[in-house]
């Protein structure tokens, strides 16, 4: 049983958590029973599994652990990217919150999506609080990464605050292009889109997890 | 100008951070430029007004900030409570993460809720957390509070996964009960309901935040 955090397994798993290195081919840590649970049942298998009392003293893994209050359990899995795919995908654009990006993955598997893609300026989808805050859907939901709109399944809606016409359910079957809380996409990306929506909205906005679950609530009924 | 941490005004806020005496009238605190900017907007005026640099050092008010950066401004504010009222209406129950409440009241807003109910095991709205994630939306949106169902106006729709009905825009004009993620409205909530209703998902769930975002989008078009 490990007792030191100087372990070079507990090292790695630091590093990993801080997304300094994830060595090729890159991996990733998800840290509690319910997240290891939600990858069993998606048939991830870990490359490492560290179980406190079993494999690692509850003391050296809670001195690795992302969380505050420490983990029972954690486990190392590797990475996996796919291609763009829809027909429904959601495009997120400059969205920077890494827990945003993890709800929104758990959004879009509620609502069938194909795939979450991680465009420009968008948190990495398997740093910890991503995979905290995707409850597991990280393991259920293809990612995919793309620098350019060429990149994404057309049709190409941005959604934009008070733009366009209302998202309706005949927009099904596209990629749903979100943004940034505050800026929203930007102008070029809404230009080269095929078209534009907007979710119909009193007061200020909604950030970009809650737009993307009620976009894809709309068009996926 | 403040210079001292030990200054009464700001032991007093840290207190109310803390969520520990909030005095009588209870008073809360909101942190950041874009919070205050809001609670300007929206009418409320600061019983105090603290800005780093003019009322006070930028170190002593870090010192009390609940956020890890420290904040250039803050304001004290008296609560305000209103009582539950229709026709659109969310009601929380067991609702214990203050990000979640906050974001409910910012959904609230957005698809145009007359009131959030606060209800038993719910995070205090008026805490840090709940007033960050609402961007503002504690100060626009009237909150309640409620111990039992007979408080909420009729009718009341519980919200419950994979049970009754999917919601739809004929269940407008209601009270909705979201419960808390893993477990739910308890059973005599939902018992004492007069419909119960679920969003239609594949996969696990949604979030409570999430949950009732979606809820108010479908309810209020």
């Amino acid at each position: 049983m490990i007792t030191s955090h100087h372990n070079p397994a507990l090292q790695d798993v630091r590093r990993l958590l801080a997304r300094k290195r994830t060595g090729s081919p890159p991996r990733f840590v998800a840290e509690g029973e319910d997240l290891l649970a939600a990858a069993d049942a998606a048939g991830w298998a870990p490359l490492l599994r560290l179980r406190a009392g079993e494999d690692v003293s509850a003391e050296a893994l809670a001195r690795v652990s992302s969380l505050a209050s420490g983990t029972r359990e954690l486990g190392v899995y590797e990475e996996r990217w796919s291609r763009p795919a829809g027909p429904t995908c959601v495009a997120l654009w400059g969205v920077g919150d890494p827990g945003n990006v993890g709800t929104v993955l758990r959004g879009a598997l509620a609502f069938g999506a194909a795939s979450v893609v991680i465009g420009p300026g968008t948190a990495d989808p398997y740093g910890p609080k991503a995979v905290r805050a995707s409850m597991g859907a990280i393991f259920a939901m293809p990612v995919a990464r793309a620098a350019t709109l060429d990149e994404l399944p057309a049709p190409r809606i941005a959604l934009a605050a008070r733009e366009g016409e209302p998202l309706s359910r005949a927009d099904g079957g596209a990629t749903l292009l979100i943004g940034a809380e505050r800026d929203g996409l930007p102008r070029e990306v809404v230009a080269g889109c095929d078209a534009v929506r907007h979710i119909p909205i009193h007061g200020e906005s909604l950030n970009a997890a809650m737009a993307a679950t009620v976009a894809l609530y709309e068009v996926t009924r």
